[in-house]
């Protein structure tokens, strides 16, 4: 099994219950989740060592993190105690035609404010296989666009492989500022999520010709034309029908193969939060356990879709359980 | 914006949670509502002062009803305190094909056992541009029969549009009777929610030839046409796939011209009572607004669809929230 | 009205809340049932002295069964006292593609410890119309398919029809096992739940040709040239799109002729425990009242749909309340 | 054991949980209780023969009602179903200082609204040894003031001890009028629950003289001598610290003799509604089961304070579990 | 009745349920609260005409917050919308010896993040009564330690009384920034919460001497002396058992006069946040309806004792309940 | 910090609600708890090294036990997975004077049908300085009674310290039996939890002297004498008012020196279960961080006062927050 090392900022979010608004609910349900986070819980769900790295306050929630964390055999050692808050959101849970509504309370959190790498980097990546960070780490601050580089050259330099997640959030930075800061990073990265979006947008792919039958394949090639170090691409499709329904098909470009799962019909939707990052966790799980394309982007789209029929941020599945959705298919009781 | 003055009933709900029936339910869940509560709240929400006059027990459950109103921000000067009980109602949640099932326990509530008019028509009607009621209130009682049409008077003679919903319920009187109350009532009237089954069983309008290509347009003349009064017909058009899908369009006549909405398909639905209501919210609101038909339907439905996705009897949304909807469309996440 | 004996295990089924692993909830939601039992409740509620025979432990849960039972009505005389424990599963309720998980803790029972009849026989089967048992009962231990066998035969002989719902569980014994068994008690057998899965491969009937237009007709002709004692097959036939989507059909052989109901889309699925056992009581209660064979297998399918709207293992309605249901159709609120 | 009918209303109660009041609960939790029907359930569980006569109405609270009696083995077969609806009542929990408070809304009921007696009364008291009825059944209507002496006198006739619970309430009428209407009935009566409060301002009993050092006795005594026919005098003395906390100590004349149980100290008081038909239940069970008088008081004294530690209107416990209450005294987890 | 303004922070209090620990908790309850929002909902509960000021973020948050204040009548004219977020506290609820254990995370609310007075001041307090303000105001910032100056400053020459409460919070300021602040505060005042500990720590009175036999009445008169302009001085004095049981005496300085309640024992405490607010609240009551003093403690401390067995910050009693509770004692029921 | 191994049998504990009895319960509350796992935790939450040796069934139950522990930073390595069953037992929650009511089903569980000790006791004991376990192991089966001496030899062997909780369950073994076993083990022990009971019933020990003034301080004096390996003994001493109100004194006797806790009154009791092994658990830690007799007991009767505030089996306070609570005393917020 393997290695590997996540880091980003994990945040509480408090939820409504469905049909209940915000402004009228009695009580919100508590979730604490953030991509990397996910994603180190999916792969220690998975057998693999999985290490967090993080900052949050030396209080009871600060607590709570960890005891989430370690809940699923996540390490936490590597979890900094200390400044002013744990960043938080509100969600109210969408319901059919109404999309869910959030408010984000995340600034000046303990993760966001750091201002130089506290970690120390060599004892954090020693014997790490795979280092995995997102886009969201150095939307957060001038601070940690320049860090978020740091810390990638020093995993880059103990060897790890580096798995990005460009994952674009509007409120957080403009399109301007990321795509100049992820060009900075994409030439040291291995692994990759990124999808039609990202490589109009943010990469600045041109768009693909009208005739194009396989557009997805025209823009993964041309992301890996140019960010030839990017041995793997991976991005998923969404159909959204309602907040209720999604289809949902997982795409994979690795060794110039491009492969596609079948599609998932997501319906009702119990909490689509942290799908996204169910899914770069079955990914890079498919990466570390040798998987072939086709079977990777099968387990990883299995995973994703499984996610979303369970309250809370992160994947709670085995190996073996996404393993028997895979082989069993949909809905039957066994017994 | 506009000033509104509804009255009516309004009544404590109690329903069980989803796949619990009422005989076998350790808890209900408590919600106060009535047709012409609901829509004075609804325009409340959208900004303009609204007013309900009703009459409550003097007991918790009549600060309860105040309470649910105020913090809408409806005015509360004209809801009277006295008289038995607060009807109540019992409602066994519906799922699928299973169907809700309903306990009236209504009867001899301080409202229905009204004699006469306690409110300062005047003071209430002073400076009011339109005053709302449903045909609920009439087939509440004979004397609601006659109260009805007195406060109806008194509102047009003060200068208030009159906003009428027939809203016809078998379980509380014949369509002969209440086929005479509202051919009283009717030339009364401004606006006036009615659809086919109205024209039909109560206005006496004839079938609509079978040749018709568009029996609504139809239906909607034929009611212009006896009671010309009447500038604006508003109603929406059903089907039940089940309890918990329906498909909603609204359609509405107003100044000889026939709009309709797009049609929502509403799965899950959350909690279906005072679906209605909102829907006529959202028209009053347009008129008020002045804006065009179209727009006055598409928001309207709009209004009503997001109704659905949440429980209790009332449209809890801005009037920026359904604009945004509508603009937006179904079920994503902002972020 | 008719009398009817059941005889059966029940047992305490702990369920998660929807979108809740086990390994993380907090909670379990406690539901007492058994196919027998069920069909007991199903009977009692149609209003038929129903007598439910079982054994479970002198405690708190043995008087739980106790008192879930006799609040519908089921005569709980011939429940037995006594024993180590109560047979227990835990139920991971499925949703969308996620199917339900079972684990389950029923071994050592009370009822399956069991080694001789405890009840007096004559005074059990007393003046009673139909026995009713099924094929779970003799897969619990090898005393069991003996003591089956015996119980049959003096219900038989108290004049008795005997129902048999073959009810194979692969989790309790083998095919060839259960076919051994089933072999020496359908000779005794007047009516039994069986389909095209149990014809092929618990009782030895070749599988249809290829050209044949309605195999299930060819089954159950099959089924009944073997066992000619058996005046009525009936089984449903499940499409399984989901855990929250199935589509239902009711299927019945009475007297040389075949019906079929119509299917039922159920959506959402609330709790499919017992919808078998709702069938089963529905199609005892047809035979009870004399209804024609059509009308038997409409009720028992539409109570069997009804069933899945429902928490708990048990069908909940009256006799008037399918009948409405079949009347009225899906999903419209009565007011 | 004994055979025992007790006839009269029994309603739905919605309370709220602890520190909710009334007007801002979104939920009530339900329970159905009367004092009558409290008393045969206590009875059912201490093993008894228990029929509870009343009327409810024919929908699903009415169902509910019998479902309520008959999970507790209360036989069911003398409760009509028929009339408007449904007594209720809303409980806003007390809690320390705060004591509870009622609004009632049980006007108009099935039961009081009847006008004749529409049980065959010889076939309900055929063999019964104990017939039960309180206070507040005569004080429903000038109809039960009447029916109540007919029922009385047809048990009487029918060779039942008759056990009567004064329960006096101050909503329901007025001294005089309670005053005259018992005076009526006690000449009929065997078993009385009646106190000082009862002796002093409903009997017409003198205050005892200030030397008296055991007024309590002085009552009994002076209520006997009016009522020579009445062998049996009970009640409970509380003394009430807060909502939360009471002491409650049971006294009883019997053959002339006086005997009184300790005191028990009830902290927290989880639930007091039907504390007194508890002790009024255990009462009726002594008498039945021939235990001297000491015995009687201290089960019955014991049988209130333990329902008072469990949410309901009735006594949950078996004869076994008072008696081991008794012998084992207070709190102490049994492993 | 009167009129009053209040002004200040109101915040989201997160509360975990009894016997769980915020950093293993599943969901949290919602409450809004703030010293001035609480005393300007007790007010608008007796009758009287309450503004609370305020800023709250432009969000479903601050949406929540208008519902709270309007639900209990309090006018929301003078809330506004706008800045960064809305200040937020995590509470794991105390029990028994346990004490309840506070996270806070206000920092950078929409309040004090507010530079200068954004409402028009003369709209503000005109026709106003009493305006009143707590210490917690100006212990959010530097700017708010001048703004509650000047809008003290404001009040007083419209005509208002000036009422205060010190309720000083170690957690937001030093006592020597504290004393200076109020230092300059209180020659503008006429009626201020403070007790010995203020006295002693924060308003430089010397400690009473040893022989002192009420020394609250020495600190009382010391702080008059100091500060003539202020005609009523209380407070309450608390015992704390443990975070379930306290006792509360209401003590009042007024017209030269001492006057104080009696003891309320509170067992259990149900939510002890707001007890002060409420106890303030009465006192403001008490003095608009020109109660004589011993009236006012009485009512006041009532008032503080209910708070406690209610969940939420606020005061849910009307002045009838009030009085009703000190009219009639400790816990019974009225039936 | 210490290194520490605790070794024993973990189950499901199902409870119900405050107030509910079992056989009327619609829901059971899960917690995971054992004597020598609540120990382990303790440890982990006050920053030891531990680590819990089990062995649970492979399903979903055995992934509880392991999230459970793992949460609070138990190590896990050492639990087996595999075998039939997760013991489980219900307990119906005490409140007052109702004790709480247990019904145990942990017969045949994956740990108590182990017949060898399957771990590697090398491995296990490596570095380790203390073992801990209880009399609840030895008393499961022979085959336990036999092993339990082999692993304490091990550690024993390995150079760890030997800590017995003797917690005789008298439902387990009898008297005689227990006496036997613990009379091999306790020459092995170093650190013994064991008090007046076990020194008379399983110890032999005399009854103290009539005049003896401190009989405690005679048993842990014959006790030592007779087991002079045994350096530190200790035990609660527990008066039990109700199921709501205890009042609990430490005990310790270490180096020949006796001391003692001062009385915490723990009401109201949230949940007792646990509150010996959270006692057990600040000794070892008192012992591991070398803190004086005296602090120890104040240390680690805290401990376990506020375990009983909490909801679960196990401490969840950390040494700070232990050490906070001895320093302020009962019940006050800080803020």
């Amino acid at each position: 099994m393997g290695k590997v090392v996540t880091l980003g900022e994990i945040m509480l979010r408090l939820s409504t219950e469905q049909g209940t608004r915000i402004d009228s609910s009695e009580r919100f349900v508590a979730h604490y989740g953030g991509g990397e986070a996910n994603v180190a819980i999916s792969l220690a769900n998975y057998g693999h060592d999985a290490v967090f790295a993080t900052k949050v306050p030396d209080n009871a929630l600060g607590k709570a993190v960890k005891k989430h964390l370690q809940c699923y055999g996540v390490d936490t050692k590597q979890v900094l105690s200390g400044g002013p808050r744990l960043g938080t959101y509100y969600m109210e849970t969408g319901s059919g035609e109404r999309a869910a509504s959030v408010i984000y309370d995340r600034a000046g959190s303990s993760f966001a404010e750091m201002d130089h790498l506290e970690w120390s980097l060599e004892e954090l990546f020693q014997g790490i296989d795979i280092f995995h960070v997102s886009g969201i780490t150095p939307a957060l601050s001038k601070k940690w666009q320049k860090m978020t580089k740091q810390v990638i050259e020093a995993a880059k330099k103990a060897g790890c492989l580096i798995s990005f997640d460009i994952n674009y959030r509007g409120k957080l930075w403009t399109q301007q500022e990321a795509s100049e800061v992820i060009h900075q990073l994409l030439p040291l990265v291995d692994i990759c999520s990124a999808g039609k979006m990202d490589a109009l947008y943010l990469l600045g792919i041109e768009k693909a010709p009208e005739a194009e039958e396989q557009p997805l394949i025209y823009y993964y090639q041309k992301m890996q034309e140019k960010f030839p170090n990017i041995q793997v691409f991976y991005s998923t499709k969404r159909t959204v029908h309602s907040a209720s329904e999604n289809e949902l098909k997982g795409t994979l470009w690795m060794n110039h193969e491009y492969v596609e799962s079948h599609v998932h019909r997501i319906t009702p939707i119990v909490d689509r939060v942290g799908g996204g990052d169910a899914f770069a966790g079955g990914v890079l799980h498919g990466i570390l356990s040798n998987m072939p394309p086709q079977e990777i982007i099968d387990f990883a789209t299995a995973a994703s879709a499984l996610k979303h029929t369970i309250h809370g941020d992160c994947n709670q599945f085995s190996q073996e359980e996404v393993a028997q959705f895979l082989a069993c298919g949909s809905g039957k009781i066994i017994r």
